[in-house]
């Protein structure tokens, strides 16, 4: 019988992990969230301006923030590297050939950094991002991910809807870099033929010639769907998150609680009241003062109430609907035992912790609490929702709210919590194109600062003065 | 300006509810997970020996357990009920017109017990589990939805592989009451005759003439789907439930973590050692020991580390690939306040919080902790992954053992938290028919007990003899 492995504990994640040579082993998916054995290829398919290059953006930026390690690959853009200077669709014409040998060289092209992406650099998931409309060329991608031990899953999106394809192309392509400086009309002339371009030889992914690939087909931007031959978690979650999203133009509201007596006296988490100003800030009066209007007509906290810290309910997180504020409950990251202790307390109390927090504030567990990134995960419910929903508001506390923005402004691990989120401020998002734009609306009401940026010296034998010099000002 | 509502604690739940006339207002959603504004009507479509009775099951129990309270509605077993013994296929054929008349009533007996769970008794979800094979008969139940105000999800199983529809005629159908005591030859061909009383008028869901509805249509036990208007919330997880479930046979493990020095000391919760015995008893050795043999080749583990309690890592979980155990890490409901105390403490301490986790130990959250019900909720993505699993090992927390148990056993809430999971022991689930088969295998070292029952009286006033009767012998 194996003798049992000795464990030690993790400083920075206090994971307990295997003892090896007298060193903690390397843990298993220490580089990024690990869903599957081997990468995973997903393959675009659809004629030009079925919102592919949406889908891969979008698809992209959730499982980065979900922690898979995922990149883009469009060989639109590897195009026009090549190529500075686009002249018209007869570029595409099936029978130009130095066009075409052009494309098979770019498609080739990113077809190597895909290659380089997953093999070398420790990706997990590539998105192929071309038309790949004909079923030769997606055997050929196919093969190619075989050859390289990848799982492939096709994602096609099929429009039909004429309303769908113009809106497609108003709003994405004549933003495209292609038609910078041309006439609206002639560009969306031309971007017509070149679509025809593609149609004659275009062949959809089909139930029975198709039938051993694994794919999802989207029909009409989310009317339907036909999914073939999930192979895996991941293929799983990408199901689910594409039947999830939509194209409906609406905002999302992001907003801190109003400020609480602990904020006034720099102390974290905890239990507190608002102070005088927090209750004059409450962002739902301020919202009807302001006559924000929502529509949105579901009543859905179910994924809300599934990620609230139990018994950390000093503020309030709502889906407002109709005109009124659903719940009263909370959402922050739990500092475990260091709940309720101002900076300086952390600092004297627990020194090694402090600066194993400023190394890696991303991945830093507090003792018997958690880490940016166990709430991410815990967020992943109420990102699956908030794509659900239309005009929305969510309030919340500064780590809860750093974690969405960053999902819908595309922010990186490592600039996540450090995202500004000031009190007594409402943060507006709106999907446009191929991101969000972001407005900031001051409640009009001052509240204290509570963003401490990361200081110069994180070493864990910084004096404690160098470690505090960024702690905001504080009772 | 509205001026900010009052908001007080409730002593259960901790949450901060609004009040109305010196009492606390009901919350929302009391009464269960509250996913949509209105009821939703689920109706299964599909020949016989399909498949549906299976996924209403099954699809009832999840939802169940995940706290949205639903029910099925098995038109067979009204058809059971009011003709007490079954003859023979003949009872089916289109041209019987006693039989059609009975099937009439049947379905419409079905409906109106359904209009009673859904508008009367507080069900969300119900599970109208018949054939539904013709347009006519799915218009009328989806004009009974609209009369009601129900949303309708249609699902339909859709087999041709014929290996498919001989396994689900064995292992189903001849376990059927309609067959019992009968020739297993004599029942099968009287099965297939049956099944062919529906096939000439069978109008399977189309793509053009029901593309105004909501479904999901799947073929060949999950080889692909068609999902068509997914309207709210709770169709999406359902479509995400069907979509993740599979058929192959395979047992999935649950098994605490070895015997703890706190588990010695009757102490709850914390971050401890192993005590000797546990060593001894460490699962993993006992399981290579005991030779079981895995062949799940797939690692996953994000959805088990997302609901990692951070910080209480003292014990072991993994899904087991291979043969390496893949992960270190813990999942138990957080006690808060609680965590490391002896029930002695508690009750010396929070004499309160003791009587009120006995009045309702699923519902009761500890000061900063959480309850069997916060659990549940973060447990619903292992559960999805266990559901994708083949043969799967879970090392868990008792109270995480308790909640997948009863996912397993459709236990119901009240009965969750008393599951009895002892140390050192492995619980072998093996899914059968409609529910699971449970082997208890001991790993042949003793432990301590750490099971405590409710005890008679949970009365706040209670003195403490009566609230500590049940707590187990300890150090």
């Amino acid at each position: 019988m194996a003798s049992p492995r000795e464990l030690t504990q993790n400083p920075l994640k206090k994971i307990w992990m295997p003892y090896s040579n007298g060193r903690p082993a390397l843990h298993a998916c220490q580089r990024g969230v690990c869903m599957t054995n081997c990468p995973t290829l997903i393959v675009m398919v659809g004629l030009p301006a079925r919102g592919k290059t949406y889908i891969s953006k979008k698809l992209t930026r959730y499982l980065n923030w979900i922690g898979v390690p995922t990149r883009e690959f469009n060989v639109g853009q590897y195009r026009r590297d090549m190529v500075k200077t686009y002249k018209s669709f007869e570029f595409f014409l099936p029978d130009n050939e130095e066009g075409l040998k052009i494309r098979k060289q770019c498609a080739l092209a990113a077809l190597r950094d895909v290659r380089r992406f997953l093999s070398e650099e420790g990706g997990h998931v590539a998105v192929f991002d071309a038309t790949n409309t004909t079923r030769e060329r997606r055997g050929t991608i196919f093969h190619f991910g075989e050859q390289n031990g990848y799982k492939t899953f096709f994602v096609e999106s099929i429009c039909v809807d004429p309303e769908v394809i113009a809106a497609n192309i108003v709003q994405v392509k004549l933003g495209s870099p292609d038609y910078v400086n041309r006439d609206s009309d002639e560009a969306t002339e031309d971007f017509m033929k070149r679509i025809e371009c593609y149609e004659n030889s275009y062949e959809s992914l089909d139930e029975d010639l198709d039938r051993d690939l694994s794919y999802i087909k989207i029909m009409d931007v989310g009317q339907s769907y036909v999914v073939n031959r999930v192979a895996d978690h991941i293929q799983s979650r990408i199901v689910y998150y594409l039947m999830n999203i939509h194209v409906t133009p609406r905002s999302i509201y992001l907003c801190r609680h109003g400020e609480s007596e602990l904020n006034l006296k720099g102390r974290i988490g905890g239990d507190p009241g608002l102070s005088p100003r927090g209750t004059e800030g409450l962002v739902w009066n301020k919202l009807v003062h302001h006559r924000l209007k929502w529509k949105s007509p579901v009543r859905s906290d179910l994924n809300l109430r599934k990620i609230m810290p139990a018994g950390v309910e000093n503020a309030f997180v709502g889906i407002r609907s109709g005109d009124e504020l659903e719940k009263g409950d909370s959402l922050e990251v739990l500092a475990g035992v260091c709940e309720e202790m101002t900076y300086e307390e952390i600092q004297d109390h627990y020194p090694l912790e402090f600066a194993l927090r400023d190394q890696d504030k991303y991945r830093y567990r507090y003792p018997k609490g958690e880490s940016y990134e166990d709430l991410v995960q815990r967020l992943e419910p109420v990102i699956m929702e908030l794509e659900r929903q239309e005009n929305v508001l969510v309030i919340c506390h500064q780590a809860v709210m750093r974690c969405l923005l960053a999902y819908f402004l595309d922010k990186a691990a490592e600039q996540l919590p450090y995202l500004r989120c000031p009190l007594h401020t409402v943060l507006k998002l709106t999907p446009v194109a191929y991101g969000c734009k972001l407005e900031s609306i001051f409640l009009n009401v001052e509240a204290v600062n509570t963003h401490r940026d990361r200081p110069q010296n994180v070493d864990i034998s910084r004096p404690p003065e160098e470690a505090l010099v960024t702690v905001p000002a504080h009772q």
